[in-house]
């Protein structure tokens, strides 16, 4: 058991506080002789990186991945890979005043009644600062999963504005600073940003992340579901306070009929009609897109005094000054790509472990 | 790692088909010299038996529980707890017509897709009866817990219809064969739930369950927080596509401001004035109620006939006759009650071993 | 993590005390469609069945398995395989002289000194009945090995009597009641262990365990290794208090160039000339036999008067009648084999997952 | 499950080659509030280090350990401690010319085996250098534990000479280069391992290690024992081929009078008149001192060549030059004790967890 390593043949392990000298993870498992440099990993930290546009925080920090093992030649060997980030913007002073008070929403205060000792600088192993890791250690999984699986996210809400699904385009994602899937929506959300943002207000956040060409057969009941596994890897993400897989919590509404997904071959092929399922059901890919969804609440860090106390008991009014986010839900769209590439590597693992490469029934290639 | 088990220090594996001779499970890292006998188990069993009402499968089991090991002159000896249920209506010739289709939105594909092999009977190990065992083990969890801990759900969804949280009568619960809180609800869902049963149709619903007294400090960074094994546990209950915590989903549409739950010591204790994030800041319990809801998707077992496909490639049509629930969600009431206490147990022991049973910060005594 | 578990990928889950109403064993992991019915396994229970010479003790138990999950018209399916024994023979009267008075040299002062709580009947947990189900998950981990990998052990050291390695004789195993490979030393152990018996005393002794047609790469580093997870597989089975791989701690003697295997290329296949290593290097295994071997000691039940304590503070002399194995470890042998087969087919599976069924090097195919 | 991880509850994973830029450690579990500086690890691993006579390796490493995450203010934080020691004599020419050929005896052919890849550089993952990240860890382990368990360890054994134990002096152990508690037995092996070291040869050794103060009811039943745990860390260390416990192998040629452990109460405590059981019994500690032993094969690095083959299937002999240890047993004294040390710290954190601080016979204090 650690708490700080998830995955089971697929295993990241991760450390560091954000203001520490460095923040690392070690990925254990990863087959060996696939290709693997710093260039594979880099560019997915830059997508993540703060401080490239006026809706995150302007904290900067290269965040430039060394690998440190598990690397031979620019081949991985079937050893741990470990790879490390040097902290390099850690003013550690912007926090000073709020040494002995606790931020209201934060968990700080929960890490000081569980362990008893406060790490007061931004946030100390809490911060989002982490999920750098969890990103880069997402790279290795792509390099597991190989080209044909391709794994996408888009923000769909900001606050109370939420996207129009007839006007998803997958192209429109990287072309704007909210990964946002509708070109429309994009002018709403810089507005209403703007203006959370000049308030020194927050607000929370959907995402939505997307696994086309996965395979059929990864997931395995009872406790090793694909749908669980992917539960608790995004409800792992800093802030997030729910999940969903396909339709989610619409499902509830809808009649059998409604939600069903009809099945037929088509060219010697299973062809489902419709995705209510999210690509997954009994907990095993279907051969479908899997769809994962995860709100993100507002950050707990606002310019409005909120009542909190201190650590020796006396009541206190708390504002946070200081960098950050007006939106985390906007950086946390390559964290939750990078959780799904983890699961779906390691459940690509635990599949081949029992069962091999193979689909079984004859009548049913791959979808 | 196992497929079938869940927990870490308090752990549970189950096993069994729903047409096999028998279900059962093996209940490890239970402390010793706790009271425990079959009489502590039964009553939650019969909470989730079928046939209670005419809004549950008619599928008759007594679901007596039988302790194996474990336990001695009516105390745990530390050692792992077997408990069995036999199996005693099996009917499995209700299912043999549909032994070569498979029944669209069930898992019968993807086990086959996975493992080549067709358990055909009554689903198998997919089946809802395997959650008995969930009931049972939550049992053995709430002693672990002891009695200041208290775990209670509710459906507060069927359909369309949702309880007014403003009628919310914990008394209720029990008075109604839909576990439902708010007393007007009812006649909606039965005349809703009626209309759904005679047209051999099926329906989704949400649960929320509320643990009251769980001690601040439960949970821990990063990959075992309280929250995302909440989510895991949930998430891998039959036919759930959706957990959230505290405000979940509701959240991403607020501001920080509107989220924020403050903080005062009154009578030298800390207390929070409202409860958005549903008990846990960081993935860690601050004292207040643990607060999770799932979505359950509607049985996929209808009378209308849906396209699907046989092992051998051939197009069809399916209707599921047999005995099934219009509502499966109303019996996930005592599995999710289940999931939870199991979930607090495992981190109350996980918290024992890293910090042990005190509460560190002199100035916030528990909550 | 759990205590009653072992393996990874292969796992097995034992529960049950020697005086309740069963024992059993949950086995997750095994692969789907392989042939496995109680017949595959009954022979070995079998062969370490008890009372079946005036060696052994005299307690009678069929020890008839039944499968009660995980197996399909006669073939795995991939979920959770349960197997469980009936005890039939209590007689817990037996050890109610000795309720109060702990055993020296018996687990029960330190379950006690754990756990707070006696299970005074026949050692309960602690008693070597459990490793019946080590030996019917042995025959599981069989199937998954296949025939090419073949698993054998036999008894090499009796108390003092050594047998002679330049007689080995695999045929001679079976052919006499102490697993002996050696035909010449049968009658020296018969005459030996008579003496033994009818002092009420008791012996330890050796036990080899060769696994041949073992596959090159199996085993991992470093904390996977192949020799490692032997060394704690046996070490765990009851009574064991040394594990040696290949030359064992003779190898402490030895000069590098007397402990060198030497390598060729014969006929396109890589070849040892001599197996020091017992097919392990660097924890993975090289192709060749892998050679294990484990001590178990005498068991503490002897007529001899020896000093003890009571659970109230007590000093007395506490002498055990019963009936017990003059040596325990002729029992063993089949428990040792079957430890093995768990170890390497949990070792396949991992292998498996990693880097797939093929061997990479081209030049270096299968040994 | 991981292949780089060890310990449950106090967790560690290493990572990092012999000839990378770095080696590193991740402590996952440990308590928090202790004080850890890198003062508290360094002296460990000065012991180990390599260099300091002409009896162990000449390659010269300072390694200075870096603590990176996990320690505030001079104090464990609960959250996973990174540590890290930069690789600065790498020298990897050295290797160059046995790029294509396997060395006899060591783990390189069977990496190759394994994953298809060789990193021919000083062994690369599989260098003993893995070891001084074990060292470091132990001495975390040493800090949960608390001054009252003393571990120590010493050589008893150098090719054929063994000390001998009524001359045991754990006072000499550090007063000679050889760990040797038998100071009458320092010229012996000096002159020996003269004798060795010149013919560029290499020789086997036998390590004990003794763990005093250890609370008694540490361990667990049945696959969580204590001393099976301990065979798998110790027999996870390079080179090692066999583990004992207490008696170990001799026990086998003991009769159960002769064996047995007398236990008595005296001023009020339990006691033991002898130790034959290591201080294990049933897998659960009795309070008597902890006793492990294990053997080291000599390295296979030697001047005299031996036969052997190429990557690519030639036929060749090799003979290893470079700094290698005549007798890697020496430095394997630090590493016994460091696995020691993380095994009852694990131990200990697992007691907690399941049964708390207390032994709970009244009439048993603890010894």
């Amino acid at each position: 058991m650690s708490h700080n390593s998830f995955g089971h043949l697929f295993r990241v392990t991760t450390w560091g506080e954000s203001h520490g000298p460095a923040i690392g993870c070690v990925v254990d498992g990863c087959p060996p002789r696939l290709a693997l440099s710093a260039a594979d990993i880099q560019p997915w930290l830059d997508r993540r990186r703060p401080g490239q546009s006026k809706y995150t925080t302007q904290r900067q920090e290269p965040d430039a991945v060394e690998i440190l093992s598990g690397v031979f030649e620019g081949r991985t060997t079937g050893t741990p890979i470990a790879l490390l980030i040097h902290n390099t913007d850690q003013r550690s002073r912007d926090y000073g005043d709020i040494a002995e008070r606790y931020r209201p929403g934060h968990a700080d205060v929960t890490y000081d009644l569980k362990y008893g000792i406060r790490d007061y600088r931004g946030g100390g192993r809490s911060s989002a600062r982490e999920t750098a890791m969890r990103v880069a250690a997402g790279a290795v999984a792509r390099q597991v999963l190989g080209g044909d699986v391709r794994i996408r996210g888009a923000l769909t809400q900001i606050g109370p504005h939420r996207i129009d699904r007839a006007r998803w385009d997958w192209d429109a994602v990287d072309a704007n600073p909210f990964f946002c899937p509708d070109p429309d929506m994009v002018p709403v959300w810089e507005e209403y940003l703007g203006t959370v943002r000049k308030a020194g207000s927050s607000v929370g956040a959907v995402i939505e992340i997307v696994a086309d060409g996965v395979p059929p057969g990864l997931g395995a009941p009872i406790y090793g579901k694909l749908d669980s596994d992917l539960a608790m890897a995004l409800m792992s993400i800093n802030a997030v306070k729910g999940v969903e897989i396909g339709e989610g919590f619409a499902a509830a509404a809808l009649t059998g009929e409604e939600n069903a997904d009809p099945m037929r071959m088509e060219d010697g092929r299973l062809t489902f009609s419709s995705n209510h399922a999210g690509g997954i059901l009994g907990g095993i890919s279907t051969g479908q897109p899997v769809v994962a969804r995860f709100a993100v609440k507002p950050t707990s860090s606002i310019l409005t005094p909120v009542a909190s106390v201190t650590r020796s008991g006396e009541n206190v009014e708390v504002a946070t000054r200081g960098r950050h986010d007006p939106c985390v839900g906007i950086r946390a769209v390559p964290v939750g790509e990078a959780m799904m590439a983890c699961v779906l590597a390691d459940h690509l693992l635990r599949h081949r472990a029992q069962v091999g490469d193979d689909v079984r029934t004859p009548a049913l290639p791959p979808a």
